[in-house]
């Protein structure tokens, strides 16, 4: 399993409850893909969301977010942590 | 305190070394800045550095940076987490 991090744009203004909804679409559409979001945390002055997410491939986590209504194409595989 | 991402860009090819040596010099410098870095990942194709801090200020987070010596802009003030 990869860890990856998605980025979406669009968010100005978003609250929590609003976040809350994406995370729990994405883990809705989550089980189909092999895929695992851990954590989501928005900006919401930038508009700017970053999803945390484990799973087999950066197109799996992006089928996801697509099944979840909340498509993105900006998506980085983060081989090194620390 | 508030929590934050910074993004880094430049870091292609990145190696584990590399990202645990831009760890260490930040952890060396936060302390003054009131700053915690908690974690960094790092995407070696794309060259991009994510780091997740708490700290007083977006100003402050970037001063550790800049004292470490990997200065960045860009950088989100996330209020929401889920």
């Amino acid at each position: 399993m990869a860890k990856f991090m998605d980025v979406h744009t669009g968010f100005v203004d978003g609250t929590e409850d609003q976040l809350r909804e994406v995370h729990e679409r994405a883990l809705a559409a989550e089980a189909s893909e092999g895929v695992r979001f851990e954590r989501m945390w928005l900006d919401p002055e930038a508009g700017k969301v970053f999803c945390l997410s484990s799973g087999p491939s950066k197109e799996a986590v992006l089928r996801v977010h697509d099944k979840a209504g909340h498509p993105t194409t900006e998506i980085y595989e983060l081989q090194i942590e620390v």
